[in-house]
């Protein structure tokens, strides 16, 4: 069966698309992520923050295929750590993604199984490549959403397991105004 | 050897880079993709103009990653045909590709080797899906450029010889002051 072309619009400075294929993380969904969890349990108790959209498309995992869309990150902070997506591991760990960042400022914060990290900054018009091997996870430095769209290989997987209980070597906080990078003191 | 993470900037307006990743294609690589050659022939006399710019990252073709960059067709006609890109089906014949329209208008004209065509719009915000299979050649119908992000397997390769030697089914050409798809010619 050859497949059909086909088109998604995303809004070029919000991300947004009108197709129902959006997925929400609420600080719910990853509040044992943060280094200050009781923060995170306040923060809940009051209103249960959206973190980040991101779009599925919902494609067979072949090898072929390209899955593509946006990722939004909401402006804000638990405690003094910015909000970020869960990040994640290729599940086929020799994948790489791009990132093109559409608006907004933050980082793209990467580190592998061998415990090299990399922190790449994002904002409009920067492509970041995250080759194979590298754990990933954007984070929002700014009072404004951070939208980048992003490609990766359908057969790639999401291993969000590995960062669930190990956590990121590095954090980015906020010290004395301005994006801090720090040891992670739960990483395991 | 792992890869390094690296960033590039792409202009989300123009699609330019200060990187020195850019190949031309001049009106004179590609005379004989036109319908109208010696319109063609007649306007290289003149000027041999540019029509379009796209990016080469010069990575190692492997299936584990992925290759990116800006197209950029410029604005102009040879005769009553649009400026277009070659188009190309992909040697890995089965691989997909993704283009993110920054800005301008046009299509993306698409064709099976079985036959199949079809032409999707592209204007700022729309991510097309060219699946694979499907050679993809874009076209641009306005008076500005046409800029895609594009994103495809680093081992797809490009097969641009079929397309050089038997043309495409479809054309894109103005009629009466609008964008018409015709029957081409020349195909073979």
């Amino acid at each position: 069966m050859v497949k059909k072309p086909f088109s998604i619009s995303f809004d070029l400075q919000t991300g947004n698309t009108d197709k129902k294929l959006v997925t929400s993380r609420y600080l719910s969904d990853m509040k044992e992520m943060y280094y200050d969890v009781s923060k995170a349990e306040e923060i809940i108790k009051n209103k249960n923050e959206k973190i980040y959209d991101f779009t599925e498309l919902g494609f067979d995992e072949v090898e072929q295929d390209l899955l593509y869309g946006t990722s939004i990150v909401y402006p804000g902070k638990v405690g003094e750590e910015y909000y970020m997506t869960k990040g994640h591991f290729h599940t086929k760990l020799d994948l790489a993604e791009v990132y093109y960042c559409l608006s907004g400022k933050g980082y793209m914060l990467m580190e592998t199984p061998e415990g090299e990290w990399d922190a790449v900054e994002l904002e409009a018009g920067k492509a970041v490549y995250v080759p194979g091997r590298w754990a990933h996870r954007s984070i929002n430095v700014s009072d404004e959403p951070l939208v980048t769209f992003f490609v990766f290989r359908a057969d790639a997987g999401h291993d969000y397991g590995t960062i669930e209980t190990k956590g990121y070597r590095k954090l980015i906080v906020e010290r004395d105004g301005k994006p801090t990078i720090i040891d992670n003191p739960k990483w395991k």
